[in-house]
């Protein structure tokens, strides 16, 4: 599990060069190495989850399934749209009669290698995280009791799950059911030009990109978002040297406070890993910022204490560009259809 | 444009034979060949849209969509499902701020083969009938010149608009924002088993299949459900015989006379196409009716003033099976990402 780990900005910041193109490559690679990494070629494996064909298949038809969720309207992929970045594009999503959800919705690309998912890193694993949305009143409003019933009125579903779930007597779960989606997540990687530089391609990032990436590390960006994802790995208090304005950090979302109930927790949020960052406005945990230059020019001030230039956003913004990578191609699923035993689909909201 | 068609059950039923494995396929066919024609091997040419690969994936993308509502949240597909059927398997549709649709959502799947659009045939064509949920309030609440600036926010979109609509000035417009949908939608036909059958195939249906195609045609269904779709092409009174309930026919919708206001028109409606009816359920414009077997009994009575027995109901149910086709596999698109000046989403409810 991830702790919180201080910021370390003097060790970072401490090697000061000058950017732009006068960057030599291989020595960019190299301090680049030690903070992040590239993509694996292959699907990572799994913490207790073997990943099957079968199961990557049952993952994707659950992950666009509607009706996981008690409307019929809502599926993983509404929120997690894999045609926009992963994620909805929108402040906080609407979900389960018409609610605005709490947070901005994070991407599902790469997040297998987020070491906890949520902003507040509540669970260690995709398939912990499988299960909150399913659940949550203001998003798909479901039960585990009527997702298992909707699955089991299905015989394709039970085949499914049975040829996922293999020698298992009732392999129709809702742990195998969070399985399956995290085995189909887990292959949501998309390899950017960024990895084909740390692998050893010097022209994969413009003279701008180098740049940016120079100043991500030299400003001291990379002290929170580092590692494969350039994130997603520790907490930090959103707001470390400056607080943002209300609107960015709303004062009654406290984030892994919520969690842990730590004072030193207030305002903690996992750092957002980057890739596909400008696929995915707006930003921030409450969704209030529409464009990647302003969010730049926040995490200057509200992080680092350092007011960026123009030109150094613009080319820290060039650089999170080369974050942005190849989606795998996903055919879109057939579904099975649902049988007279199928739970019928309500809109009606229950107030808690 | 389709007319008002009386039912003319004396010239169908008149050949009163054995059912069951005692029809003989080829005179079944030649039947069957005067009622109704199998799919095409190619997608049909369109009304004033040449078709190219360009429109069609340009269509594609605004079909899956969802900035193309004004929330954020719908897309064609979320009403028109291509995973579940090309519909979204609810009563009626849970729309803009959670308010629901009036009519039980028709399947896109071969919709280019019907005379009209819609329950009551209001849009002419696919393309006219892509306009129509987009503008709806309780639909996706959109208007066009917000659509229109969505797109153009867009430079990828622009250029597919350019690649589509090759000569034009000005190529992103409404009309060609709807007759993109219109292509791709063309594209989706679903060869069945039974196009099967009418192409000199005996075996592709089972015994009990071509007894069900048998009784459809002698009982007197195929008068209305007849043509390519088996029914999309005119208009019939539902409850002709006698009216079936108020929750199966509610007494406010009165079909088609709310387009011609025609005294005649009184509860009348476009006779549902029934291929894939097997994966489409709930039934009929109210979407009040889960099960296949209840829906063609309420069929019988009221449109036929034919008890059907349960053996008879299991028969045609299974000739419906017949009609399930092959979707085309869709590869789900990746759709350009917002700029600094795409429109934001807003799932604010403006009453009318």
């Amino acid at each position: 599990m991830p702790s919180h780990r201080p910021l370390t900005l003097g060790t970072v910041s401490a090697i000061a060069i000058a950017v732009a193109s006068g960057v030599h490559a291989s020595d960019l690679r190299d301090r680049a190495l030690e903070m992040f990494a590239a993509l694996p070629s292959t699907v990572p494996a799994l913490n207790d989850n073997i990943i099957t064909d079968e199961k990557v298949d049952l993952g994707k038809a659950l992950f666009f399934d509607p009706r996981m969720s008690a409307s019929g309207v809502f599926s993983c992929n509404s929120c997690h749209n894999l045609a926009t970045g992963g994620d909805d594009n929108m402040p906080t999503s609407i979900g389960h009669g018409w609610q605005q959800g709490p947070r901005n919705s994070p991407t599902v690309l790469n997040a297998v290698f987020n070491e906890a998912q949520f902003w507040d890193g509540r669970a260690a694993d995709l398939a912990e995280q499988a299960k909150g949305p399913v659940q949550a009143g203001v998003e798909m409003a479901n039960t585990p009791d009527n997702v298992l019933a909707t699955l089991n009125s299905m015989p394709q579903y039970q085949e499914w799950f049975r040829a996922s779930f293999p020698g298992q007597d009732d392999p129709v779960t809702f742990d195998n059911f969070a399985k399956a989606i995290e085995a189909f997540e887990a292959t949501l990687i998309t390899p950017a030009p960024f990895d084909a530089f740390l692998n050893g391609d010097d022209n994969a990032l413009t003279d701008q990109q180098k740049a940016g990436l120079d100043l991500f590390m030299e400003k001291g960006c990379s002290a929170c978002h580092n590692g494969v994802n350039l994130g997603g790995t520790g907490y930090f208090p959103f707001g470390l040297i400056e607080k943002p304005g209300a609107d960015v950090l709303p004062p009654d979302d406290r984030g892994r406070f919520e969690v842990t109930k730590t004072a030193d927790d207030s305002y903690v949020f996992r750092a957002s890993p980057l890739r596909n960052i400008d696929q995915t406005a707006p930003y921030f945990h409450s969704g209030k910022v529409w464009d990647l230059r302003v969010a730049v020019a926040i995490m200057g001030t509200s992080q680092l204490g350092a007011e960026l230039s123009d030109a150094e956003v613009d080319d820290i913004v060039a650089f999170l560009g080369a974050l942005t990578g190849k989606m795998p191609e996903v055919i879109y699923p057939l579904l099975p259809a649902e049988t007279s035993t199928t739970p019928h689909p309500t809109g009606e909201v229950i107030p808690n």
